[in-house]
């Protein structure tokens, strides 16, 4: 069964001229033993929601799944797109990418993101066994994890939280095998990584991964564990082949075909390349069909289960019905009373009707609580080892590990997470958003402290450019809300987009509020007209958030001049730019001069503006003073764009 | 001693109304023993080559280091600038920051850096200790950490790489006050991490922070340990404050002053705010004068040492003597032979005749070497622990810790530390990155495989939006040559600015030469016309790297139907950007219609060719095929921009 996976991996790779067949070829011994005996499973229901979750951190050896989910019977995943491994439209790509392919959890392939990931599919299992109990949540997740995802910082950050968690659910088989893509792992690294793992509160098993047994052995340890287990498994990368195996040679390319008919020979498998032999299938077919049993008795569980409704939609993604009528009570409140605040506290505000009505959102923060407010009444019972019944995750002061975990939690299904931190480290779990965004999830990144309205904490804590950068990033929604109503519209746009990750972009500072009148969705569009000017307006400016403000003052006060400025305000540029051409032309006037407003970088603003157009913002980094100077400082003020509206003009 | 540190942090936080008292107040005694017993420091010099380095990498206690500075006689640590703590134009910044302060070695404040950055000061201190002997280079590296420090997860990056090349010269003092800013660490951590340092193998020694004795021992034993050493000191946050102390609330708001006053009592402190006794000054001004004296005799080594110019001339960052006019004929060379190769090859060419003309370039790669081919003849003794007069660093699977590790090499001085690492992955790495920028330091990232030409790894290793976010980065410049001869015009003019990081981007496939002529350096001003029209220009594409040939193609083609199209290079948009308005239009053209044409997405580009230009390039990400497939199967080629210029031309 295992010669079967190294085959098509290698055979595959030779037919792409291009992928890695080292590793799969090193883990076959192994990952046959979890499929076989005891990966829970059904290839004809790829997403029934009490399948055990297989993870394959180490993404650049995809052939390792694609090989599993053909023998063992994902009926996408056909010998023709093995066959087609790496070419254009093919399901099997270069990497495991989720939703082309039924059977991957998760797209991997930058590393460290798997067994980070894993944390948040182990977690949300944790949780909704608690919510659901036993008879309908009840699984396990698997990793297999090389070299490179544990040398990667934000492995330390997963370790230690599934550690801390005592997530016992989660198994971490490692491909122990020596090799790194530049030679031998001594080159670079001398941690002892058993001990590391035990330092984190991890059981810990080392075995030969070739020795099925022992491996076998070692995964009946896991399974009874009441804490996460490593299974470090010692194979030989490339196992099989005559001058390759255990050396980087084998790791990212293919192996050559005198070196493949040598492992041909080496392996005892003589079949030509593609050809699996009926035996073989029938054997391999096994695993899935004592699954698809394991998953009709799951199925007449659920169909008499007291909770089957609430479990089904939750598994969805579909929000509660009833809440978009009952927030809207929310927000008619908040127009009513027009509370001056700033947006990280009317974010707080905001959360706490949608998590009360939103029974599937779970929160947390790295470790900023007090100052990011997403900690509500209803989600205040932290979760804690042995305890997961609770909605606040204590994230620690580990952003990456923190985002990466999100994506598993809603990867998983079940719940929507959402989770503070300050924006400027927004930086630091960047590989992990980019990933949310890539798969199309839906994660919300609390982000507080959005400007050099940080003050006093200085230029390390000050966002300057990552509101441009945010917005760079493909399929990710970043907002900037200028008031309580905005920061409300934006959660409910957020809250319905299943496919895509958000990032509130929040003041730590005090902001008065702008509208009374709650009845539309303003934000629906990402840029609106707040303030029209008298009718045939001489200038427009454009802002966001706190800036908004600013603006709305400069062109109250141009007013007294007989100066009519409209104000815009953008409480989310990304989905700005997606509307027509016609709707944007609308709001910010096709022939009228123009200024930006906002206290970030002006990449991103020509867009609207053009190279001719004003801007008033930051072209380099913060500085640590109290945050009203600081605008003074660097000019973000009414004066400032009267000032320039008046150049403008002329 | 240590009260003079803890009153002088409350009450500078208290006046601020802003700050972090706890830490400063729990690490009072052990900095004292650090200071006062162990560093090697001249005040009157505080860049004086062979220092010790200090680094707070637990940054919000910035109030540990202003009051040790001024305590220990750095004149400009005045206590007017203690009692302008946090405010604007003082040079005591809420978070330290390197260049503000002498004798802070690095801008911290974004927990795990300070850490990391301190692998670089270790490293580059064995390396040129091996270059330049222990007469010239004898010192260590003391860093303050805290928890957050140590749950991000680059500080495994730096953990493992330290322990890993043995530098003794490293020892770490943790702040083990069991405190987060949200709690007791219990309510995110279960590491044990005296066991997780020695998995990385470190020497551990565990001391109360408090006994004074038991921390000189500690010190004394790092001293002498072939390893490098964590101290970790259990200590009480805020110490001495009658209610907070040991709480979170001491640690990221002032006490109050009632508190306060209750902190004097129990330490005995008597005096006023801001009023140190001469009796404690005097003591304190001890340990700068035994540094004085070690740093005459260290003056008089060097005086007469042979290399003697050398060293200085490396510590002060200037490039030796000749080698621009000795890369000159590199240059040539390749203007004679015109080769056609990938940009990442073309890198790998320069880097030869660069690295031996600059002795002071390290280079390295996060387990890439033969992708980003940063390895050069004269690099390739690779350092590894008790060899370090090597000029290359296996970084292993850490981006972020080489980052981090290379800004502390360039904070050391004497060397110029580039690396290489997937362009990607300069996500990985991004707080590092902006950490260089906002220091205005000299790092050089080797980002190779620059678009959706990688091909078949897909699109999590396809760039998108990382020119853009690379670009957003104040202070940094992003070089993306499009031949061999911009290649080494790039690298000329990012080895010369000692102030600002660059990231070169380079590509992974094959590209023809653009130019015959290297007698200018035709990148130095950001952008060029590359290729003019006929005259009368009819159109202009502006484009970068690999997307120039595709540019080229078009405006071939177009002058065969007598359409005059000019093509502007671009290989540094953040230079071009710096220029006058008058170059700028005069390389791109006042009223001409514009095309963009860059295999990444569009943000940025409308500063140049506004929001009615045309754009090609991409609007997502990419997907796994091979890269020509890709070109073609995401528009970016010369059809597309025929048809486009067509339809701008009507």
């Amino acid at each position: 069964m295992a010669n079967a996976i190294a085959a098509l991996s290698m055979d595959a790779v030779q037919r792409a001229n291009s992928g890695h067949p080292g590793m799969p070829m090193g883990m076959a011994d192994a990952a046959t033993v979890l499929f076989s005996q005891f990966l829970k499973f059904d290839p004809k229901a790829p997403n029934w929601a009490d399948r055990d979750r297989f993870i394959l951190s180490a993404g650049h050896g995809s052939m390792l799944i694609y090989s599993l989910l053909h023998l063992t019977g994902y009926e996408a995943v056909t010998m023709d797109q093995i066959k087609n491994f790496r070419q254009l439209g093919s399901i099997t790509a270069g990497h495991p990418e989720y939703g082309h392919v039924p059977g991957v959890e998760t797209t991997t392939g930058p590393l460290g993101q798997g067994i980070s990931n894993a944390v948040g599919f182990a977690l949300a299992e944790r949780h909704l066994n608690a919510r659901y109990g036993d008879d309908l949540v009840n699984h396990h997740t698997y990793v297999i994890a090389g070299d490179g995802c544990l040398m990667e910082g934000v492995s330390q950050e997963a370790i230690g939280l599934a550690g801390h968690l005592g997530l016992n659910r989660l198994t971490v088989l490692w491909d122990d095998n020596n090799i790194t893509i530049d030679g031998p792992v001594s080159l670079s690294s001398s941690t002892d990584q058993i001990a590391r793992f035990k330092a984190a509160n991890w059981k810990t098993i080392a075995v030969d991964g070739h020795d099925r047994d022992a491996v076998a052995d070692a995964l009946r340890q896991a399974k009874s564990s009441d804490k996460p287990t490593l299974i470090a498994c010692k194979t030989t990368i490339g196992k099989g082949a005559p001058t390759k195996a255990g050396l980087n040679k084998a790791h990212g390319s293919p192996l050559g075909d005198e070196e493949i008919a040598g492992t041909r020979a080496a392996r005892g498998w003589s079949h030509a390349p593609f050809e699996i032999p009926d035996h073989v299938y029938a054997e391999w077919a096994k695993p899935g069909k004592a699954g698809a049993e394991e998953h009709s008795k799951w199925a007449k569980r659920l169909a008499t289960d007291a909770n089957s409704a609430d479990f089904t939609r939750a598994m969805s993604g579909e929000l509660n019905a009833g809440w978009l009528e009952a927030f809207q009570s929310y927000k008619d409140s908040v127009a009513t009373d027009m509370p001056a605040m700033a947006t990280r506290a009317s974010s707080g505000k905001a959360l706490a009707p949608l998590t009360e009505l939103l029974t599937d959102m779970i929160s947390g923060s790295a470790d900023l609580e007090g100052s990011n407010k997403t900690k509500t009444p209803v989600t205040s019972v932290e979760i804690q080892a042995g305890n997961y019944g609770g909605r606040y995750v204590n994230w620690g002061i580990r952003e990456h590990g923190m985002a990466a975990a999100m994506n598993g939690m809603a990867l998983h299904g079940g719940v929507i997470p959402y989770s503070g931190l300050f924006m400027v480290f927004m930086d630091y779990c960047r590989p992990s958003v980019r990933l949310a965004a890539l798969m199309g999830i839906r994660t919300i990144y609390v982000a507080t402290h959005d400007s050099i309205g940080v003050g006093e904490d200085g230029p390390t804590h000050q966002p300057v450019e990552h509101l441009a950068s945010l917005r760079a990033i493909p399929n990710c929604y970043t907002y900037r809300p200028a008031d309580a109503l905005e920061v409300a519209e934006c959660y409910e746009i957020a809250l319905q987009n299943k496919t895509a990750p958000a990032v509130m972009a929040l003041t730590r500072q005090g902001l008065p509020a702008l509208r009374d009148d709650a009845s539309r969705n303003m934000s629906e569009r990402g840029g609106y007209v707040l303030r029209p000017g008298k009718g045939a307006d001489d200038i427009v400016f454009l802002a966001t958030g706190s800036e908004v403000h600013i603006a709305v003052e400069a062109a109250d006060r141009l007013e007294k001049e007989d100066i009519s400025a409209r104000v815009v305000s953008i409480p989310c540029m990304d989905l700005f730019l997606e509307q027509d051409e016609s709707y944007i032309r609308s709001v910010i006037g096709k022939d009228l001069p123009k200024i930006a407003v906002e206290a970030g970088i002006r990449q991103g603003w020509d867009g609207l503006i053009g190279r001719e157009g004003g801007f008033v913002g930051m072209n380099g980094f913060g500085a640590s003073a109290p945050g009203a100077e600081l605008f003074k400082h660097f000019g973000i003020t009414a004066d400032a764009i009267v000032e320039l509206a008046k150049t403008k003009l002329g």
